[in-house]
C-alpha cells in the first residue's frame, strides 16, 4: 500500500539483490524509518524488539533472515531456523514459515541454499501479500452492498490488521483498501486499542498513509456509535480461530462483537488459512490468555510538544495493573468469516466447506 | 476517605472558618496540592478548570463560591449564582445546589447571608456525604453476600464515582469503601476509562489511598475478566438515570453492561436522588451526548521518569478524532440501582417506589 503516494509492502529486498528492508514500527506513526537486515540475528532482533510485527509479516521476515543466514552458514541451517523460531515462541505463522523453509533447503547441498532460500523467502512473502488481496477481494461486496444502499460506509475496525500487519493489504483493512481504491465512500472508525494502541498508533497511520478516511475513538465509544447508527460493518483480524468459529483477537474485540449483536450491526472477521487451528474447539476455555507486562497499561510513550519521544505514566503511582493481551468472541456473536477462498460462517460446517483439507479424516 | 491515613474530604472550611480548601484534581494522582479559595471568582475557576468534578462535588464547590462571595458582595448574590452556574453548564447538581442558595439567601437581609450562606453551603456538604454514605450501607449488602458464599469479592468499576467526585465517600465506590471498612476480601477492577483516564489516576489513587486492593486494566479488559470469572460485581455511578431506568454514564458503561449480561454478572448503578431525572424516559433517544476535545483523545498528560509532567500525542499525527463523552446503558442491562433510600430495579416501579414524590401527579 501507499504512503504519500510511494507504494510499499512491510518487508523488501533491497537495491542490492540479496539485504532486506522492513520499516520500523517502534518509530510508527512518529517516524517512516526503513531498516536494513543483513544478517538472521538483525532479523531475530527485529521481531524480538516488535520493530516487526503481526503473525504474516513476523513469518516472512523469519523467512528472509534464514535466507541471509544461508549465504555465509548454509551448514547451520536447523540451528538458525531454531534460533529464529524462538523470537516469539507463541506466533502460529512464525514456525510455519520456518518449517516450509527448512523443508525446501535441507535437502539441498549447502552450495545451493542460499539462491534457494531467497526464492522460498520471496515467495512465502508473495503468497501472503496474495491471500490478503483474496481476502480483500472476497470482503469488498460486503462494503459495495451497503454502498449501494445508503452512499456512506461506516466500518469500525479494533487494532492492526492492515499491511503493516502483513506483507501487503491487511486481512481486515484489505477490504476496506480495495473499496477505497474502487471510489467507494468509506470511512474508518479505529478504536485507539489500548494498551499498546496499534489502531491510534499504525491502523490510523497506514489509512492516513494511504488516504483513506477515518477517526480515532476510544476503546469505550464503539458501542455508543452503534447505538446511534454510526457504524454499518465491524471487521476485525484475528490471531486464532477455532474449529467452530470462536475468534481470539487483540482484547476487547469481543465487547464490540457484543455491542454489534445489541445493535444489529454486521461483525465480520478476517482471516488467511493459516490462522484456522482445528485443533482448538471452544475458544473461551481453550485458548490460553497471553498475559503481557503492566508496564504497557501504566506508561505510554508518544512524542511531546518539540517532537521529543517521551515515557509517561498513565496510572496512579503504586497501583498494580493487569494486562490480558485477547480476547475470545464466540462464534455466536460473529456475523461470518472473509478468508481467501471466500466468505463463511463461524461455524465448524462454515469452516470445513471452505477448507476440508483442513477438517479430512 | 483517608489518604495515608489521615481523613479528608474533597471541599472543606479552612482552619480561618472562611475560606474553603479543595484538593486539585487537575494534580492528581501525581501530586496532593491543597488549594485556598478565599472569592467566588476562584470557585469558578476551580470548577471551570476542573480543579473539582464530579457533580455532586461541583455543587458543594460553586455553594462554597456564593458563601464566599456573601462576605463582601452580598447585594451581589443573584449575579455571582449566575455566573457560578454558567461554569459548567450541564451539571445538574450545580443548578440545584445554587438553587438551593439563593431560596435560603435571597430574603435575607444582605448583612445577614454571609453567616446563612456559610451555614446552607456546609448542609449541602453534609448532605451530599450522608447521601453517599447511606448509598454504601444500601449496597454493602451486594457484597456481603459475595463474600459469604465464595470468600474474595472482585468489582470492576467504571470511571471515577468515589469521594473525589462527592464530598466524602462516593457513590458506586461507597459500598466498596463499607465492605474494605468492614474487613472484607474485596478487590476491585478498576476500567482505566480513557480518554480522560479517571479510573487510572482518580480511582485508583483513592482506592490506594485509602488501602483497598485494586488492579487497573484496560477499559478493553472487562469483557475477558467477566469470561472467566475474575468479576463477581459491577458497580458503576452515573450521570443521569431516567424515568424508565436507563443509565447515562461515562463513555464506554454500555459496554461493561452488555458483557455483565452476557456473562451472567450483576450490574449495579449508584445513584443518590439528584440524578434521578423523571422527565426523560428513553435515555439513548433523547439524552444529548457531549462531544469533547478531540485533544483528549490524541494527547496524555503524565510524568516521565524524572516526575516531569509531559503532554504526549498518542495517535498518528494528522489523524482526526471523536469524543463522545458519555454513552448510555438500556434499563434491561441494569440489575438494580443503589440509591440513599435503598435498592430497586431499574424501572419506572422500582424508582417510584423509592421516590414517589417525583412520580407524584
Amino acid at each position: 500500500m501507499k504512503i504519500n503516494g510511494q507504494t510499499y509492502r512491510s518487508v523488501w529486498l533491497d537495491a542490492d539483490g540479496w539485504s532486506v528492508r522492513i520499516l520500523d514500527q517502534t518509530m510508527l506513526p512518529w517516524r517512516v524509518e526503513q531498516l536494513r537486515l543483513e544478517t538472521a540475528d538483525q532479523a531475530a532482533h527485529a521481531i524480538r524488539s516488535m520493530q516487526v510485527r503481526g503473525a504474516p509479516l513476523i513469518g516472512a521476515v523469519a523467512a528472509y533472515g534464514l535466507a541471509l543466514s544461508m549465504r555465509t552458514a548454509p551448514q547451520a541451517l536447523h540451528d538458525t531456523a531454531a534460533m529464529l523460531n524462538e523470537t516469539r515462541p507463541t506466533a502460529i505463522n512464525l514456525r510455519w514459515a520456518l518449517d516450509r523453509m527448512v523443508l525446501a533447503l535441507a535437502n539441498l547441498p549447502p552450495a545451493e541454499r542460499a539462491a534457494a532460500a531467497y526464492a522460498q523467502a520471496a515467495a512465502i512473502a508473495d503468497d501472503d501479500a496474495e491471500t490478503c488481496r483474496l481476502i480483500g477481494s472476497h470482503g469488498l461486496p460486503l462494503l459495495q452492498e451497503i454502498a449501494a444502499r445508503k452512499g456512506r460506509v461506516n466500518v469500525l475496525t479494533h487494532c492492526n490488521a492492515g499491511w503493516l500487519a502483513t506483507v501487503d493489504f491487511g486481512t481486515a483493512l484489505s477490504p476496506i483498501y480495495q473499496a477505497f481504491d474502487a471510489g467507494l465512500d468509506v470511512h474508518v472508525w479505529v478504536d485507539e486499542t489500548r494498551p499498546r494502541n496499534q489502531g491510534a498508533a499504525l491502523t490510523a497511520f497506514e489509512l492516513g498513509a494511504h488516504g483513506v478516511p477515518h477517526t480515532v475513538v476510544a476503546d469505550n465509544a464503539g458501542g455508543h456509535l452503534m447505538q446511534h447508527g454510526e457504524v454499518d460493518i465491524c471487521i476485525v483480524g484475528t490471531d486464532r480461530v477455532t474449529r467452530q468459529g470462536d475468534v481470539a483477537n487483540k482484547i476487547g474485540t469481543y465487547l464490540k462483537a457484543l455491542a454489534a449483536r445489541d445493535n444489529g450491526v454486521a461483525f465480520w472477521v478476517a482471516l488467511p488459512h493459516s490462522t484456522l487451528d482445528v485443533a482448538v474447539v471452544d475458544g473461551v476455555a481453550e485458548i490460553p490468555i497471553e498475559e503481557r507486562s503492566a508496564s504497557e497499561v501504566t506508561h505510554l510513550t508518544g512524542p511531546d510538544e518539540t517532537g521529543v519521544l517521551r515515557r509517561i505514566q498513565v496510572t496512579a503511582p503504586g497501583s498494580a495493573a493487569a494486562n490480558p493481551a485477547f480476547d475470545v468472541t464466540p462464534a455466536r456473536l460473529v456475523t461470518g468469516l472473509i478468508t481467501e477462498r471466500g466468505r463463511c460462517a463461524a461455524s465448524e460446517a462454515g469452516l470445513a466447506g471452505l477448507y476440508p483439507e483442513k477438517f479430512a479424516g
